[in-house]
């Protein structure tokens, strides 16, 4: 450990942190970040449980050397779970310019959140990171609502929470502890019994439906390469997919398969050819621009077979947002980013489970604006995807490294019984 | 070979492929095609060059079921530099609606091209994959212009090529023959000595520049995790970089980087620090979001170093376009990926080198517009990066697989005598 | 290309090459490797076939600046099936040390080799690369065995080919043009329906085992860390497993499994668990020593279950060769390397197919014993296995990229109807 | 956390640990491993040291169902520096046959470690992982010799440990707070500033060699396939390679390289070529085969470069071990694996530093017989090299993922000042 000098003069708080602190790792997060961000600290109060399976409690004054680390300390500490143990209440500031923060607004995680404002703690009504909270009053003063605001969103006048004061934040408890999902948590691995994973994750997609909840998935073009699309069909069919997010390419491919057999020129039922036959995808985004949208093209027969077929006719959700290497694109994309982003976020009300299948781009993507309660599985060939994934602050994600073809094929027979 | 039943009633052309066709296995690949979309070929004449360096000229007769997987045969030849024989005028079709084509139209190359308008061939100005070709008459009938024209720009009444007639491609001299490049024609491998890669990407780059051309860079964030941010802010110095394309992730770690030495929370002088410290490159967003502009940022000292910084104060050109996992973005990211499209377009001017690092998404995109006769070179650790990028289409790719920041950090040396 | 200067004093000679040698790319590869070795070429005769699916001849007058040069070119012809045209009796040497070849020994390709001795062509009988070819006579001058051996087993005495003279290849039909098994060809890549991909290995083994051939698996520790066991175990019973090769580490993870049902200490069947609890490992390599060997262990009921089981109860062949970083080992493990390639040709008789799953180091080892014309599948979630195991001069083999543990279940449903 | 039932009539143990349990997560992986192998905990006593650098002070006791699993479970503890508390002698259980432990043997961690015979303490004098510890008793009853013995040499009538009682082990001070090299502690990635790493390297190699001991390299053949074999020659002839372990491949490409200019068949010169040419290797092996030895070879000029050479003519110590892929092979490869490992244990004297290079096969089995202590860094372009090394049990492994040609480059640009 680098102990770093005290700093007995610099501004000081006390955190408490309480759960399965010691099993889970998460006081060793907790102490690591204090110091990797400038802090210092010393333990207050220790209350470990006894036996395997109790909660402890921990309490730590943090100290930096000055306000401002002090207070990216805290914040940090907040992704732990770790709240200040004096109540204040949260600092509002107004917001000067369209689409600019205060400069030192609160950066949030994407756990539950709660802001105090006046005497009372009120919860974030939509958790999501890297956001501001933006507190609405009524005219008596009462609050209307606290919500996250993306930077891009943020109008002028609103009163953003500013500093770590006043705001609180609850370790879900899920992490560290989620019964029948703890395979999961271990680490990114190919070296795993696979049938056992489809197996718990179609438990989980079970439990979800149980609860009245929705399915989230988020597919990379590679599903179809893989020949997985019938399998996502039979799916979607037998309802395990209420919302679709995607880009461009992954609803192109689908379509494109639909109308030549063909996926980036790969003859996916014969399995040969080398990939060309590049102008076909371009033929089939021309095709459905013609038809007007997905939705007009699977009416006017254009689309008879598929994802996108399946997701118009069940009248299931889907929201596809482009991106810069995009050919054409297809009538329903969004071709602005933050507006798609915009989009995804209207999209996941009731959402409980979610899983990314063969993409980074849109895993992170979705990453960003899930709430941090919702388990997120992430399926893909290659590690390093997976990994980013998690790295970026989506400490829910659980690794799947496999084959996307044969895992959803294995899903499918699982969850529906076809045999694709 | 899996021999195709004759189609001897089906329609049939005479293509023409001259160079060299077999020591570059360019004829393999064109076989290969003719079949892999349905066709057939009778060899009807064959001159090989005696000599190794001789050009061959090679007949084929190419025959389909139908007309429509005829013109689809041709069209694959064409990315092969193979034409037809018979000389007829293109075909022209006034385009219905604003961003559709009509349905046979021609779908490009990123080869040099000519269009048969009338009794003269034509050359496309600016050769793009994936577009379609429009043909703009004088009011007297005299051609204005030929140009390629992606589908999401085309606008109703404008005049199309359709059908494969009347439209001729010429292989780059440099394919397969390269002179000083040749090493880069081997397969994507990371067991190279890198060491040579790196003068010959100098050597390549001192070429281009001589010939007062411009020096093209793609750009991903992992040039910045890798501590190669000086090494490329030493390039752009030395005047080794004109053009910079990239994300918002690029252009906000480096700028982290500068306001915080930070880069996503990794402290990269010291090397120590896991990664986290996330709302750093938000506040760093949001400060340039405050100044109005990168520009902006400079001029105010909000951003005092880096590759951003340099490209600025340089008066640099660089695209910025957003994806849909972007927080902020800066303000001077397209968010629209088909405004950020044209935006590249518009500087792909006189560029004669193109060199791609750490980037998939970019990288494609720019593959996309880059006409096929500039070379482009791909490094990253990853090798399915490179090999993406070439799958793409981009048949002019040379890829490297090795350690970015230290790749860079050698060509800094090489280029500049700079030691960061 | 790089156009050598003419040699036009140089030793040379005329080679022929006969086949889908367009099509299929190898008339390039021919050019490309005379280039490579510093030789030079004209094209002789060029009978290219008409139509798809005709063969083609061609002869080559190759030259060198030198004879050794020129040697050193046609035995690399021999790779492709292009062979002299003059017909001399091969050159016979006499070894004058145990072990060592003489200095212009001919190296041998994996593929169907004759040698001409005296007035006729003798076939060697085990065609194996990277050996010399060892002639014996009678007493009377008649050919007693024309016979691969490698460098560690030659003895003082052996009459060895030396130059490239009187040794004619074949290459094999099935090579570019391998009917039910030409998805097969296409190049490594995970993106590829591979449920298609599981039916046309099982078809390849059906046939295989019509033809009353073997069928070969070459096996690492991944079939048991990703819960391919059972699918192993139920592939052995069926009948569709004749011969086994791997290493210590297979056999110690699948013994281990059966004792404890941990492999390295990861639990399969409840999933939980990280990769801890080595010393189980270690235990099982002790139980067995103390059997004293795997068939003994079985016997005494200390081994109930998993593929070694199944092998010894099914009666079939398994050789186990160890390497430096093994613990233990088994006693049945061969621990000279070179005993143990011996072991490995012992038992290659009546082998028609060959699968390797997750090692590359067995399968690089048994690519190198392999005749040429014996199909190779090599299965791993890594690409780059795939690839290294086809670069060592594997030619026929084909990458599947998969999850192996799905990939193994898929197979053993498709092949035994099991549900493991 | 899944709570295990209490097992209140089960046996049980009091354990300590000592350290700085909390902020390395070592007390998270403690109650992790107690339960993952089906024991309980209670904590009995917990002093935290107040700041950040003190050490804290945590004991447990211990249960589970019944004696062995108890012993299993403390035997774990020992891989994380955690003692039983209760002092009792070692059980000496006397071997019954050559090459067999007895069934309840003490499995060794490659920690510090001694044994309780009598009232004394007794160092195990060669710390090494997976193997037994035999005691060796003077006539008189006094301790002549504690070391470990691998399974595979140990003889009957020797005293072996059996049982957790009378182990204790002693967690490297370094672990967890490396001053120096702390950078290398974070999790491996090719993200990171790596000139940093390649200076941090250096650092350690020159503590190392100040400190009186050696450095120890373990390369793979892609030091030479990646141009870094005349740095690596630079590093030995600067006195920065001590003891150096390989293969047969390593050590073959390298005298290729010296007689042809080739590795593999690819001209490293020009750079040009595919990986062809492969009797290029064999004829190397069977030069140096004729020659009786690598050392007689250089001697008689038949290698006269490379790595060998400057092994070879410095006077340094290499061992190198064969496998079952190899050709030939060279004569001074240990055929014999087993052999082949006692020869590298008795390389180990003095080694302060372990560097492996592009190489999995030795690194793992490197890391199987060196002590605990001794720092060993892992450099390999494959990420899933370094996370094998280290999921294997080499705990000390340090991941960097780079590029080996650019990174040997500059480890002897910084080291000799050679310009390779």
């Amino acid at each position: 450990m680098t102990t770093s000098a005290p700093a007995p003069h610099g501004p000081r708080e006390i955190v408490e942190l309480t759960g399965h602190v010691l099993d889970t790792g998460l006081f060793t997060l907790v102490l690591d970040d204090v110091r990797a961000l400038g802090g210092d600290y010393e333990v207050v109060r220790f209350d470990v449980g006894k036996d395997a399976g109790d909660t402890s409690t921990v309490r730590l004054a943090v100290s930096a050397p000055d306000a401002r680390t002090l207070d990216s300390v805290v914040m940090r500490l907040h992704t732990h779970g770790a709240n200040l143990v004096e109540v204040e209440p949260a600092r509002l500031v107004p917001v000067e310019r369209d689409g600019v923060f205060p400069a030192d607004f609160y950066a949030t995680t994407n756990l539950p959140t709660s802001v105090r404002v006046g005497e009372s703690w009120v919860d974030v009504e939509n958790p999501e990171m890297d956001c501001g909270i933006a507190v609405t009053l009524d005219e008596d003063g009462g609050v209307r609502s606290v919500r996250t605001v993306p930077v891009s969103d943020v109008r002028a006048g609103t009163s953003l929470v500013c500093g770590a004061a006043g705001v609180r934040v609850t370790l879900p408890e899920a992490r560290g502890s989620e019964g029948g999902f703890t395979f999961m948590q271990s680490e990114v691995s190919s070296e795993k019994p696979q049938a056992l994973v489809v197996h718990q994750v179609a438990e989980q997609m079970r439990a979800v439906k149980e609860a009245g909840q929705k399915v989230l998935w988020v597919l990379g073009p590679a599903v179809v390469h893989t020949g997985a699309a019938p399998s996502l069909a039979a799916l979607v069919r037998g309802g395990w997919v209420d919302v679709m997010f995607g880009g461009n390419a992954i609803a192109t491919h689908d379509v494109e398969q639909s109308m030549y057999g063909t996926s980036l020129g790969v003859d996916l039922s014969a399995g040969s050819g080398v990939e060309h036959g590049h102008e076909h995808h371009l033929r089939a985004i021309n095709a459905v621009r013609g038809a007007g949208s997905l939705a007009a093209a699977v009416e006017q027969g254009v689309v008879t077979s598929g994802i996108m077929h399946a997701l118009v006719t069940g009248g299931k959700q889907f929201v596809l947002v482009g991106s810069v290497r995009d050919d054409g694109p297809l009538p329903d994309v969004h071709t602005d980013v933050i507006e798609g982003q915009r989009a995804m976020r209207g999209a996941l009300a009731d959402v409980g489970f979610c899983i990314v299948v063969a993409t980074m781009l849109h895993g992170v993507a979705t990453g960003n604006v899930l709430p941090g309660h919702i388990p997120l599985v992430c399926v893909d060939i290659n590690p390093a995807t997976v990994t980013k994934l998690a790295d970026r602050g989506s400490a829910q994600a659980r690794g799947v490294v496999t084959d996307v073809g044969l895992f959803c094929a294995a899903l499918a027979r699982e969850l529906t019984g076809s045999e694709t």
